[in-house]
């Protein structure tokens, strides 16, 4: 939701999108267990959402806009409601968009029934569609309610629901949904990223994942090199311009984790690259860092050394 | 989601909705405690409509669609993809729409910040925008996970989210909306049926409420009389057709309850009388009875005196 000054501007008139940020599902879930938050990232990450939303004149005090009960907390929620009357706005610039991608949530459900290869006639395929959804849908209303305990207006749309592609200003996730071939599938969150990019054109796009950017090899390798900077021509073909690798080290080699049913770091390498092309910069970090922060302000120099990532962006 | 015949009928094409099901929040969530569901009258609820969907080939085996976990429960769900695996079909008629109301979720959110009355430009609006989606999508989760556990294909769609008047067989709820004048406001569940049931023309319309229907008075008044059938003509005049009433009671007296921001039977009523006009029986019953039962397979028969309910239809 947009935040909107009052009287000068209509809060249904649409404004620029500043930032896309994909939640990745390794930075803010625990991938080895079944549908388990990491809760420490996912609120670090809303923290520093607010930071980077933030004009300079928002209140320190943080009012919280989920007023909900948390399951096994008999307290009621404190909701601040004449402190928030006595405010003139927030102080955010909200205009973004996240995305978060499903980790240790509906991947079971779906690998389990097969929904991502279709064919909703099979009973299997079909609670196995209700089953993801269920789970997704899950993951989706925490985050949406971790966003509002830090005071950001955030409104969840499943992309099954609302049509994606023509929605904006949203929080989205990955979804089983309608396909017109397969009957269904399983779209990804790096896909609705590469969309919405497409549509909305925001100044800037973050990946957050569990790893500091785009290495030559699997991370885990004691030998691996972040790339810093990779150029991505017109064509789609790419070239990494930082660090300066040896001949025979310029491919990228990928690593797809096996329990990844919509593919792991390649498809986020190719989505990238397609933003990148539109002339959209495209960071990728590692959550809950002084990198992922910078990277959400859109405060990233790669002329200097001090900055963890990946950037990709379009050939000059 | 339709259950359709294997090789018989593309689950894309649509089919006439049998019935749209109203779950009121009165009657399936404990109103004088915030966000707290009546989990005995839900699950019955459930258990119903599983009963009413069946052809007759159902198998009385339930196999549950929700493989997600429960909160506080550390087991895992119980999958059984080998038995969904062996199954022919499911043997339901799941063409049904479920739409529910908010009850104890929800209304004490918009009340606190009059999302009703619009205004988005307020923070405290936003906020309690933000706050009331929340909690009324954590009910809308909670039952569709019910009906999945009694192994109804189902998925939640939020009207917010899915532009709710062009969606079909789906479980949706009251829900705050963006709104071209207001900015913003609460869109009621009966207001959601009446369009809906304009849209799909389905067979019947059934309310499960915490009272056995519509009364001449209170129905905690000692005196008052259940209406048992109600005829509303083409001008949208309504009269009580049974029980015969003495000439001064031919008025129905209505009780709003005051925490309700959506308005309470009356609206119903009105709503109600909308659907009946399209030629579309309603039926207003108690849940969890046999007469709910009833209700929900579509077996109401004013001219016996054993089911207690009102029938609201067009006059001949």
């Amino acid at each position: 939701m947009a935040e909107a000054a009052p009287k000068q501007r209509s809060p249904a008139a649409p404004r620029p999108v500043r930032c896309i940020v994909k939640l990745g599902g390794a930075a803010i879930t625990n991938k080895g267990e079944l549908e388990s938050i990491d809760e420490e990232s996912l609120r670090s990450a809303c923290a520093q959402l607010r930071q980077a939303m933030s004009d300079g004149t928002a209140p320190e005090k943080v009012r919280g806009m989920d007023w909900s009960r948390r399951p096994g907390d008999p307290a009621d929620p404190v909701v601040d409601a004449e402190g928030f009357a006595g405010m003139a706005g927030l102080g955010l610039d909200s205009n973004f968009v996240v995305v978060h991608g499903a980790g240790s949530f509906g991947h079971f459900q779906a690998s389990r029934s097969g929904v991502h290869k279709g064919g909703l006639h099979s009973t299997l395929v079909k609670a196995g569609f209700v089953a993801t959804r269920i789970s997704v849908t899950s993951l989706n209303q925490e985050i949406v309610r971790a966003l509002a305990r830090e005071g950001i207006p955030s409104v969840g749309m499943s992309p099954f629901a609302c049509g994606w592609s023509t929605q904006r200003r949203n929080v989205l996730h990955g979804d089983a949904v309608l396909d017109e071939s397969l009957d269904c599938t399983i779209l990804s969150g790096d896909v609705i990223i590469r969309h919405l990019a497409q549509l909305l054109t925001p100044k800037y796009v973050v990946f957050l994942t569990d790893v500091h950017g785009v290495y030559d090899r699997p991370p885990t390798d004691p030998n691996a090199v972040l790339l810093k900077e990779i150029e991505v021509d017109d064509n789609g073909g790419w070239s990494i311009v930082k660090p300066a690798l040896e001949g025979n080290r310029k491919g990228v080699e990928i690593s797809v984790a096996a329990h990844d049913t919509t593919g792991g770091m390649e498809t986020k390498i190719l989505e990238a690259a397609v933003i990148a092309r539109l002339g959209v910069d495209v960071y990728i970090t590692k959550v809950d860092t002084e990198h992922s922060l910078r990277a959400l302000k859109g405060d990233v120099n790669t002329s200097s050394d001090d900055w963890l990532g990946t950037v990709i962006r379009a050939a000059k």
